[in-house]
């Protein structure tokens, strides 16, 4: 990895599609088409289905981590894309928004990493803002 | 899973010691004891070093996951820790912040999940918040 900057995209969406929350090979395609779209190399994954219901899976990228934590019972799952470099995590959100027929969705975007360019090495923790309200739901 | 709400502690670590910032085997063990004294069991993980520095990993728990990607070459650390249920994740930043060396540390608090008491199903984003200042570096 090059750069310390990142883009740290937390993710929760409501009124998702139960079955397909509850699906393992389901949620890992969808979240490996977001990875791509996002324009992330996989370089590792790691998924899990819990009983009696959900899934929890983490993409190791290239460029940091995508993962995803779903609650089937409830329609409800949540995403972390934390990408370095010039990936595009917001792409990944538009995508497992609709593939999992999300009725509502809330985004935090948080910049991470050291600011280099100034040479002082400073932590950099922008405040968290709303980047996408709710939905039409 | 039983319930949604979780806790999700970002966390970013610099001055940190570039050997075991560089070394897999030190940091997936220490994420591992992180883990355990968080109160999580581990059910998967994936670990990567990249080249020519660095090592990401994600540890996979019953209650979410952790995660970290290093930077060696600044002595620089992103850490994740997302829990529900019982977990306390302070404990797995407190180990790891000792382990690693770190000189300063920041921590953000981000409630994550569902207000099931409530019935509203309304998606709960707090506000994130410093809960850790810069230690005595």
């Amino acid at each position: 990895m090059v750069g310390t900057r990142a883009k740290h995209l937390l993710v929760e969406y409501e009124g998702c599609d139960p079955a397909i929350l509850d699906d393992l090979e389901a949620v890992r395609g969808l979240m490996r088409q977001a990875a791509e779209a996002a324009g992330a190399t996989v370089v590792a994954e790691a998924f899990h289905r819990y009983r009696p219901q959900g899934v929890t899976g983490v993409l190791v990228i290239e460029e940091s981590h995508f993962s995803v934590h779903t609650w089937p019972e409830h329609g409800y799952a949540a995403l972390d894309f934390y990408t370095c470099g010039d990936c595009v995590p917001e792409r990944a959100d538009a995508i497992l928004r609709v593939a999992l027929g999300a009725e509502r969705a809330e985004v935090v975007l948080v910049d991470r990493g050291l600011r280099l360019e100034t040479g002082s090495m400073q932590l950099h923790f922008r405040a968290a803002e709303k980047v996408a309200a709710r939905g039409s739901g």
